[in-house]
């Protein structure tokens, strides 16, 4: 039952001060993986990682991981973090949040001079967003085996810089660094992240226990009909493919619409060509984003949309071809049950939810005991420079993610270990 | 009731013959305006109105008229004609057929050796595509003092030759041209052309007797939302600017159905916007193209259109601005009166309806007495290389407007004149 408490001040101040770094004027940062401000980031906690005497280490793929030692032993670490790049007007707290939350517990923990059986560590996975290397590359993926380093490595960005250069501008950075290989095992790891959508604050809790990442699968829709003259083509004998287009959007809305609301059905691109004010279109190309964290609905309702779009085609032709997918991953175990017990302990309001974002969580947990923690961020609004967290909610957060963690401490170091 | 017979082969081959200028190999041509093709269009008439002791006239805008005088008097001239420029991927018979048509009526009437009250004349308007130069410029409206010349020949194509430019080397290629006044009177003045539409083959008819050109009003019409995360954001907490463009489109789709098929209601532009696929998209941008021929319907269904995009609304705001409005030009009087003679003296099957898309007659309908008269195209098919029509069409078509020009000829004299 030792526990410890972190310091309210330091990681709000922290936090201040890593939303500085890519600034964009406006409350949000743009902050592109390894980018100067990004590897800056990098810099300031591997030096006030150095300070305390915590082993700095970067892998291949520029993942990089803060080691605060156990008591003895040779145990896997127990780890926690996420990622410090941003979307290109992102806000102050999608992943820097994880990643400065996992270091305060290492302070805090390290002020203590708690002896822990696990070393702890505090990661910053490298490249979470995808928006600076394509093809995109999470570094959690590549850690862990998801995805190939090499091919990864190659990866370039808009200037033709490849993610190999950008990965030696960062050790360059950080030359005390030492290496670390892919895929060194771990006890354990725990996100801490905003939720990025609106539940807890609707229902006025401060912790989200994820129980998953929603799985998705997505499609992509072509609609072919017959371009013809605006004027002079009678509705009879149009082949327009925006109207049996827009048909079939009506027929899938229809088909997606629960009252539960957990069903996550998005067309964000929708294209009409030849895209001429007189011209009755001849082709629409629309895309699908579905998401459900139950694998067995992601897969019936999922199925059911190229039929849906056939069944709406009246004078034109649709060809319908899913383009990617991905299950549902589920938390389950040691970490929630950890987290659990700590937000029990605490008294503090929480919820049960599946993640309906990707986490670097999502590739753990195919490699160790993972889970995750949410916190409340405003009108669930991120991706965006008006994304916000209170203080009060970021201070939370990171003392249930310390609970959590020391609970794993022991919980996973097994029975009458020492 | 003097009436020549135009010569079928001549005509015929005059097509096959223009056909060739510009062929795209697809049975269409490309032949925007005042190109080398469209000029040697220009050209090669010339050269045969020449031959035939006819005038040729280009005025300062490259319209170009052929005219075979009168047997005496002063009187203006009867003219018909079209245009000779095509879409890029156009079809061998939109625009040319007109030229082509009158052209032969003013040899055929030549071959008869027949003595007119009126100078006949067969013009090739300018640039009523409006594919090469930006702003669009039509060469009929230039010359009936619809539209500025100055501005208009200072428009420039994609490779920033202005339509003076263009137009000096019209003059360069018929150097024996005279110049011709802007808006020099006309009696009367003729348009054949291929309908465009399905309508005259559908019922069988060999002649539209075309009653005048539909009005049309354009709206810009733009949904604002909020990006949201697709993955992460509840259906209850969007603001779907997609959703709610669609929502917009269903009601003016139904607002706009009309069991008589005359509305012609299109979306040819219709932007989603981030357009990413896991974004829901915070802005939609769309077009409506609304044409009618009758001026009522065309205020009172257009006057809806705010106010049903407002009612669609839910949780986004939407802004629409009309960007375009020419009102319903109606062919009235002694023109449409000769051509319904000259159909009934043939006894042709005929139709009377309104043109759907826009012509040169619209502007000159502004300037002296004008009609239209159309002939079938296959499946109504046109800016397209798969358009055709029938060689024993183009034959009727022509005959008819020799029949017509002939009667006009008597009929606009004024009574009891020589």
């Amino acid at each position: 039952m030792t526990r410890v408490n972190i310091n309210p001040e330091r990681l709000c101040a922290a936090h201040r001060e890593m939303a500085q770094l890519g600034a964009t004027g406006n409350g949000g940062v743009n902050r592109a993986a390894l980018t100067e401000d990004d590897i800056e980031v990098h810099r300031r906690l591997a030096e006030r990682a150095s300070q305390r005497g915590f082993a700095v280490e970067i892998d291949d793929f520029g993942n990089q991981f803060m080691r605060r030692p156990a008591g003895s032993g040779n145990r896997a670490a127990l780890a926690s973090g996420s990622h410090s790049d941003s979307q290109p007007t992102g806000g102050r707290f999608d992943g820097i949040y994880g990643v400065l939350a996992a270091f305060e517990v290492l302070e805090a923990v390290d002020d203590a001079g708690l002896v822990t059986r696990h070393p702890l560590e505090a990661v910053i996975w490298n490249n979470e967003e995808g928006v600076r290397f394509l093809p995109t590359a999470f570094g959690s993926a590549v850690h862990v085996g998801n995805a190939c380093l090499e091919e990864m490595l190659a990866a370039r960005d808009g200037n033709g810089i490849t993610m190999a250069a950008a990965v030696a501008s960062l050790r360059a950075a950080i030359p005390k660094a030492r290496p670390r290989a892919l895929a060194t095992p771990l006890a354990g790891f725990v996100e801490a992240h905003i939720e990025q959508g609106p539940n807890l604050e609707e229902r006025g809790c401060t912790i989200g226990l994820v129980t998953g990442i929603q799985g998705t699968r997505k499609f992509s829709v072509e609609v072919i009909g017959e371009e013809a003259h605006a004027g002079t083509t009678p509705r009879r004998t149009r082949r327009d493919a925006f109207f049996e287009a827009i048909a079939a959007v009506n027929a899938l809305h229809q088909a997606f619409e629960d009252p539960d609301d957990v069903v996550r059905f998005t067309i964000g691109q929708f294209e009409v060509f030849p895209g001429a004010l007189a011209v009755v279109p001849g082709r629409v190309s629309f895309r699908i984003d579905f998401r459900h964290p139950d694998a067995e609905v992601l897969q019936q309702l999922g199925d059911r949309v190229a039929g849906i779009c056939r069944a709406a085609m009246d004078r034109c032709r649709v060809e319908v071809v899913e383009s990617g997918r991905a299950a549902p991953t589920a938390f389950e175990g040691a970490v929630p049950r950890a987290i659990r017990q700590a937000v029990t302990e605490r008294g503090l309001a929480w919820l049960s939810l599946p993640s309906g974002a990707g986490h670097d969580a999502r590739h753990l947990a195919r490699f160790c005991p993972t889970g995750m923690i949410f916190i409340p961020c405003a009108g669930g609004i991120s991706h965006n420079e008006r994304e916000h967290a209170a203080d009060a909610d970021l201070v939370a957060g990171a003392q249930v993610l310390a609970d959590t963690l020391l609970i794993l401490d022991d919980d996973l170091a097994g029975p009458g270990s020492p």
